[in-house]
């Protein structure tokens, strides 16, 4: 029952400092994160303090929250790059857009649980926003297996000047889970296949960035190629990091992530403010129910 | 006299949403945009706040700054991505950590120049911290020619899953003046090579990221190579995305950071916050009193 989550970085120590969340290893992180058993992410700073903000009502706003004067505290904040909440076992934390830049976030919140000791069974759940391939706006798409940007199912880490392809994959039983409670909230929600790119543009056959030097039809063999072949029903920036990241530390993680648009029908996002957010809300509700269930059931056996 | 920046991308268009910007091509851009001559980006948004700040009463808060009750306006902050300030001919942007998260702005800020018809001659510069190589903590380190991780002179850019490395370069000329500008300031700075990395940790050589698979002599073996072979006297995360992007659109590029640590001796920052303060606001002396000399410099020929 002792058992906790640990990386066999060896050199890790007590001297550590988390540069770009605002913490460092000299800090009491033990009494301040040891109850954390899920780490929720997303792209924007915004998404993840209403995230933080709806769980910890639900939740009952619940004394191991972080406040200050009453309202959470983006524990991050001092450092100026991402936020960070937590809602009672819930870390809500803001990665911004792009592989490199939720693997610097995600290196340091891995540091954290390690020397905070949490339980070894946490579970890391981006919920994000998407390009959808063949699926309605504002359909949910749960990662089955996150693909790179040349369509394969790793993850090119350059490591030391090396590149290194790591196998990316998501969790079977969470992706289940979370199907399964966005099917009891009536909630549309898919599982699918998720391209990851480095660029929003061109890297996702969009004609209309600063630059394009491709025609409408190599855009459409392409995107139906992933969709039609491969099974891919989304695109975002992060799957393929998030995974193979997650995989490598041996925690479980999920994707789930609104598509905002049909790319097999348009490149520009023409849903109402109004429509992304109960987009959003929905993506919200689904991961709570999932996060309620997991307490529930750990609780029980 | 009428030549203006042009993208030569057909699909550009009025109705395009400047999605991560919080713009789109209806807002009169023209008017709002159309004297910007320099743009500067760097990945904090309160640098670039400061930056804007500082700059805006260097120039004696000109008329063409952009502001709400008198305090320079976040003309990106509705998007909840970036951050973006307007201090008279000076754009000051946010672009987040990672070349994915640069790319997606500046692919924004590249169209907004477009349609604004700004002048052709607009700057591009980056204002940057990073690791040094071989060069005392507080050096201002001016980017000759940007590397990528693989100790590439190009940026591996992901096309409609095709990867094609685009050339990187940056201007000698406006290299060399802000050269001249750190010296007649009496603030140190080099010329030197600089590599652009996808990963703070593992991409960067550090031995205290959440993983580490190689020894110290590897490391050092890898940097010291980086250093003295190809002169690389810096690392960061942008450089050559960022170049190579500016290199496609034809504006003239920049990359000046500072040095917060030598990587050669440590992994781990250990300047006080005053240390870097005083390093960022170095920069940002530097920068402007490049940009005073070229308005200077054009006012006159």
């Amino acid at each position: 029952m002792n058992s906790h989550f640990q990386l066999d970085n060896p050199n890790l120590g007590k001297e550590d400092i988390l540069y770009h969340i605002g913490l460092t290893a000299k800090d009491d992180l033990q009494s301040m994160f040891q109850d954390v058993k899920f780490v929720c992410m997303g792209g924007k700073p915004s998404r993840m303090q209403k995230f933080a903000a709806y769980l910890d009502d639900k939740l009952g706003k619940p004394k191991t929250s972080r406040r200050e004067k009453g309202e959470l505290l983006d524990i991050s904040g001092s450092a100026g790059r991402y936020s960070m909440y937590k809602a009672g076992p819930v870390l809500s934390v803001s990665h911004g857009i792009g592989q490199a830049s939720l693997s610097v976030v995600l290196n340091e919140v891995l540091k954290l649980l390690h020397y905070a000791k949490c339980n070894k069974d946490v579970i890391f759940i981006r919920i994000g926003s998407s390009g959808g391939l063949g699926v309605e706006p504002g359909t949910l798409v749960i990662t089955d297996q996150p693909y790179n940007s040349t369509l394969e199912p790793v993850f090119l880490h350059i490591s030391l000047g090396r590149s290194i392809p790591r196998p990316c994959s998501t969790c079977p039983d969470t992706r289940r889970e979370l199907l399964n409670c966005s099917k009891n909230l009536g909630i549309p929600a898919v599982i699918g296949n998720t391209m990851a790119t480095d660029d929003f543009f061109e890297g996702q056959c969009r004609l209309d960035g600063a630059f394009c030097d491709y025609s409408d039809e190599d855009k459409m063999n392409f995107l139906k190629r992933a969709n039609q072949e491969l099974g891919v029903k989304n695109i975002e920036m992060e799957s393929t990091c998030f995974s193979a990241m997650c995989n490598r530390a041996n925690v479980k993680s999920a994707v789930i992530c609104s598509a905002l648009l049909n790319r097999l029908q348009q490149d520009v996002v023409d849903a109402t403010v109004q429509d992304m957010d109960k987009w959003q809300q929905q993506s919200f509700e689904v991961v709570a129910a999932f996060i309620s269930n997991t307490v529930n059931d750990n609780v029980v056996s």
